[in-house]
């Protein structure tokens, strides 16, 4: 409940106007979990002011965020069907990204990460989308798939106006640096600690 | 990205499908970002899973988290409308709670905060929702507005399969006890450091 009241004010000539309406990239690390879910949390919200949402998700994880897909896909029709709240642009790795007809070597990630990263370029270069999720996008950062200076300076000198969440563990420092919203969820007490699975509704 | 594999398997004589099946109380502490947004992404899951959903605000914050409201509500109706998703009930104190006709003294916020957590105890005895979010009740909680011992032993003993999640800062130590899943997002880096205000589709 931050009560809107900087605790500093920057000497950057900017009005609270000018810098309050400044894209923010945040990022959204730790072990902990909500990582992902608080990024589409944002989504549903930027949604519903009308927002271009672009979804990418760069690594296949076991229940593969059904839930939210469905949900977001099902509002950017409500978008199409209604003109309530904005467009909603999912993109998945793994099966072959969705605005690719070839479905690849499913084997082949680094392929898949690398092409990805080409396809947000050119998004973040038109400014498709208003927000853009890039989740666990830290991960092909960590492997060396990706160019990390690239990334950097793509995502540092982005145009106009465009929110940027990227979420996974372990981020690179050069992505913390650039970052101007960074979240630690860390794990105090997790289920499986004592011995619980993953079930439905909780973690897909 | 857990994998499923429990780190150890406890000797309670329960199934993993049983351990499984088990309702969950998380709680989202600390003082960063995400403790609200990542339960209404659990919401947002559970409305696909076909849950009844009742959200409890306890907190009247600045911009009152109406971009979740509004979605959240939209989808509610999506079900009336066409039997996708489940149910959501969505209650608010300050302006008096949904349940109740009087709007009551505005300022009597401990009064409202003993009434909603009088309604949650007939609902969860009741079991009319499958997943409850308890948003800012931490706060009525440390501010010794409510008997603790009455709220531990109601969510410990709830009946049924009730799934619930309670956010805000400054968890009591009861609470983090008897909670299965214990998230603190920790603030790392934030705009307002820097002289930055919150803005639209961000912050609310």
């Amino acid at each position: 409940m931050p009560q809107g009241k900087p605790l500093t004010v920057p000497d950057d000539g900017l009005s609270t106007r000018q810098r309050r309406n400044r894209p923010l990239l945040a990022l959204h690390t730790g072990d902990g979990k909500g990582k992902s879910t608080a990024a589409f949390g944002l989504a549903i919200r930027g949604w519903n002011q009308g927002w271009n949402i672009g979804v990418f998700q760069f690594v296949k994880s076991a229940k593969w965020r059904i839930g939210e897909q469905t949900v977001l896909e099902r509002l950017g029709r409500l978008h199409e069907e209604t003109g309530e709240g904005g467009p909603v642009a999912w993109n998945k790795m793994g099966s072959g990204w969705s605005w690719t007809r070839k479905q690849g070597d499913a084997e082949d990630h680094q392929a898949a990460a690398v092409e990805g990263w080409a396809e947000i370029k050119r998004r973040l270069a038109t400014e498709e989308h208003d927000l853009l999720i890039l989740d666990e996008f830290t991960y092909p950062l960590t492997w060396g798939w990706l160019d990390v200076a690239d990334v950097v300076e793509t995502l540092a000198q982005r145009p106009g106006f465009q929110h940027v969440v990227i979420t996974g563990r372990n981020a690179l420092p050069e992505i913390v640096e650039i970052a101007d919203l960074v979240t630690e969820m860390t794990k105090v007490k997790h289920p499986m600690d004592v011995g619980q699975k993953g079930q439905k509704g909780i973690e897909w």
